[in-house]
């Protein structure tokens, strides 16, 4: 049996490492069109900061280590031009000699990954607007970063060691992961950096007002956010330097542009190949990975997967989802029944020292779907124990089925620990889990660590809570015409207090009762939401018609921006 | 509904507050025979050492905030002096004025804690031997160690800033949480510690070969641990200092002596009440906390605990399970069917920059119980990509069934990210998951938060091709009289190998089959495990009897000195 892999990263690679494990007889013929194989892409905008130091590092394993460790025929600058999936043969060109030659297979496995989308906008093909994808696309950015460098600071080359005579401008143009990754590693560099988003929030798979805290984080460290500011131009400024238009008519000098607006599979594969492509753009496949050739598979980031939340189809590209994928078809190509479960798109990016992380479903897509049956809370819990030194708080918002309470999703966003909690809702919600299952859930912890209740404890508390309808919640987009009670301390008030609200202290609250109307509903408010639930708690035992404002004024902080 | 709930910290005050948010009718009486309700135990270590800098760190609520906020009456100094639950009556004793008083209850909730256990040995009450469970016991410890510190600095008082003239030395008796995190403690405050241990290993949850690491991590770092090093005398020595005697003749002069082996329930509430003690000397409750008297019930560290894996009684001591039952307790006295689902025993300790921690059952427990349907893999994986500055080993084990693949524990050591490992396994334990989840697992991945294929992603490959038959797993401590073929490259080997080993790197082996014996089983072993995977696929493909030895030489390192 004859394999030809196209493309030698991540999903690529693992099919072909795993391959040689199941079948030591096969033939496998694994080419890559760029200069190496399986290099680290996460890495790509920290080998650009200077945090990964050396190219050598961003290298996994060669092709060297293919053909020594695997025996696989691994031949790097080496492009597919052809597939005649009639006669199951790939034509390849070799990238120095430019020799064609012609192999035959049994089955073919493409891996051709996405490219970093470059809208067609004036000036795009300028120099010194670069998207990040390939080590010889970061190297270009590092080579470009050194002699702005270099000048900026009078020499003709740049020691790290100069000061620079003026500040360098980057613009980044999209609020994802490489946007934002790559802006934080330009600010490492003593660059100047504004990020153009063109909608009302960045980082596309959190809800907006989780995406808040993303941009203020980014904001405070020096990365300048700009939302509903869509690139429509890139010109050439005097200087060497570049100056990006926006739609709204603003206009943003750069010595460096990078194009983080996302990626789009690469699919002349699968015309050359006569597969289908599915309506979102990437290879369509079945839950084997097999397109619509039975001897033809597809995997990684040219591949539409199916979300295992909405059953969708959708186009994540993560490495953990794509290396999954290489170990199927390598099971299914050695005759093995292993099927891609989809996947629930668990992602994190750090910026700065701190966190944002999500898993399973966002509320944006719920409500595209029109799917109302779910609730959402949000929570505000300690990183670790508060009474052991450098707690910070955590926000997490939960979603999570009405009828049932099973988990749908989680995003979380801070300092410390934010990995840890999605980590594990992520497991909870692979396997089915509820809110009642968080509720007696037992997670680690010491002072250090955690606290008795742990985050994802205590979201099953108050999610249990609701869904038992011990407390009512309501949201700060959808207050209507409570009756507002805030019953924080009036300390906590003289630093922020909205328009109208009655304050009444929790431990005051039920020697005040007659305070209060009975006549309309209480709408409770205090730092977090947490004592508002025992306010909440004290009046509906009361007669009071009352809900707590979930999340309160620290949720309230972000919606009132949206 | 009058309830009386005795001892304020964690299941007692978890009730209390839970309780009233369910029912604010019920007259709520928490009395706590110490000064303090609600405060942090697990804080206390770190207030000895002055990481936690002020006592008012470690209270996390007072009984002003249990009567303000929660309408309870709760009585600090307050003592139970007699239960006659025939009468619903307990008998309170107040410590300041030494008033009797009787009060009726119609639920009775007993939250008395385990106590330090002080075994009788000659000498067991001299001044300078303390048990830490309670604020007062840790204030003692710190003023001891100020006079002392005083003294060895040569001024009466010991400001913090003067050197000492002579190094202070501690024993700590004890190998388990309190004994290891109060050694932590005093070394920082400038100790000599020695840590006595009686049986051959440390902190009795994990496995012996586990516990290795921890030993080791402890002795790098100043805490002299002596296994098999039973305290059986206590003497007074001069100058003021201790001297504690072992039972194989060793003698070790302290300045302070720290008791930490163990906790035993404390009972005698159970007496004065007439309810069922179990086996292992803890409150015998029901799985809704019910003790053999339907208005009693008992929560927390006094009470045996079902243990979820095994079914077993246990004495876990632990806050989580302790605030649940409070929780639960609260529910089932106000009509609710909640039950306490058992402890998974899931802990964590921190010492010195590390942590270890583990969850469900161990494979000690497994063997005790003749249960011989689990397989154990060792797993080495870096705590982030290897790629991204900082990365460091993490040292696991899995444990899961033979038959099905159901995880049944898991146990994790090294500087970072252990908390997280175990809270993914923690989750995925209780939702009754298999290594075949764990293998399609989707957890957070960026370079500095961990790999594509994260720990547990890697546990559930490594389980799973065990469990499928696609290697063979030997453990060192059964290695049998098989060829040991070693497949690192020779430098490594150059630095550790094993006698009798034969050496061919696993990049050469498929040229050099025929040095191999046919007739023998071969062993084969790397530095992880992985390139001995590997090896072992192509030599089971080209017709050698061949197994994988679990844990390559990282694993060595630990067995050997068992």
């Amino acid at each position: 049996m004859k394999v030809i892999i196209v493309g030698g990263v991540a999903g690529g690679a693992s099919c072909a490492a795993r391959l040689r494990r199941l079948d030591e007889d096969a033939e496998i013929l694994m080419v890559e069109r760029g200069p190496y194989v399986s290099y680290a892409n996460c890495g790509l905008p920290y080998y650009i900061g200077g945090v990964i130091e050396k190219k050598s590092n961003l290298l996994v394993a060669t092709a060297d280590t293919f053909r020594d460790m695997f025996n696989v025929d691994a031949r790097i600058d080496c492009e597919v031009v052809g597939i005649d999936a009639a006669a199951r043969t790939v034509q390849l060109k070799d990238g120095k000699s430019g020799a064609l030659t012609t192999e035959h297979y049994d089955k073919l496995v493409l891996s051709p990954g996405a490219a970093p989308i470059r809208p067609p906008l004036p000036g795009i093909d300028l120099p010194g607007i670069f998207g990040v994808r390939t080590v010889p696309d970061a190297s270009q950015i590092r080579d470009w970063i050194d002699e702005r460098r270099g000048r900026a600071s009078g020499m003709d080359t740049y020691s790290g060691f100069q000061a620079l005579e003026r500040q360098l401008r980057a613009v980044v143009v999209g609020g994802g992961f490489i946007g934002i990754e790559t802006a934080e590693n330009l600010v490492g560099l003593g660059f100047e950096v504004t990020l153009l988003q063109r909608g009302g929030q960045i980082m596309g798979p959190l809800d907006p007002e989780m995406a808040r805290y993303l941009e203020r984080h980014l904001d405070k460290h020096g990365v300048q956010v700009k939302l509903n500011a869509a690139a429509s131009e890139f010109r050439q400024a005097e200087g060497g330097a570049l100056e990006v238009l926006t739609a709204t008519g603003d206009a943003y000098p750069a010595d460096i542009v990078i194009l983080g607006i996302g990626v789009k599979p690469e699919t002349a594969l699968a015309e050359m190949a006569g597969v289908e492509v599915g309506k979102l753009g990437g290879f369509r496949v079945d839950d084997q990975c097999r397109t619509s050739d039975p001897d033809i598979f597809a995997v990684g980031d040219a591949v539409e997967k199916v979300d295992c939340m909405t059953g969708e189809a959708s186009l994540v590209a993560l490495a953990g989802p794509a290396n999954r994928q290489g170990r199927i078809v390598a099971d299914v190509i050695c005759g093995r029944d292993s099927r891609f479960r989809g996947t629930q798109g668990t992602a994190i990016l750090g910026a700065f020292g701190g966190a944002v992380a999500w898993t399973g479903v966002n509320e944006k897509t719920l409500v595209r779907l029109g799917d109302d049956d779910f609730e959402k809370i949000y929570l505000y819990p300690n990183s670790h124990a508060g009474y052991y030194p450098g707690a910070t708080l955590l926000a997490m918002k939960v979603i999570f089925r009405k009828s049932d309470g099973r988990l749908l999703g989680a995003q979380a966003v801070g300092r410390e620990g934010v990995d840890k909690r999605i980590d594990a809702l992520a497991m909870a919600i692979q396997l089915g889990g509820t809110v009642y299952d968080l509720e007696e859930c037992e997670l680690c912890y010491a002072p250090q660590f955690g606290m008795a209740k742990s985050p994802p404890n205590f979201a099953g508390m108050v999610g249990a809570n609701l869904l038992r309808g011990d407390v009512g919640l309501v949201h700060w987009d959808s207050l209507g015409d409570g009756f507002l009670l805030d019953v924080r301390h009036p300390e906590e008030l003289a630093v922020e207090q909205l328009p109208g609200v009655v304050n009444i202290p929790v431990d005051e609250l039920r020697g005040r009762l007659d305070e209060l109307p009975r006549d309309r509903e209480i709408l409770v408010i205090c730092r977090s939401g947490q004592r508002a639930y025992y306010a909440t708690r004290i009046l509906m035992q009361n007669g009071f018609t009352a809900r707590t404002v979930a999340g309160g004024m620290l949720s309230h902080e972000i919606f009132a921006t949206l």
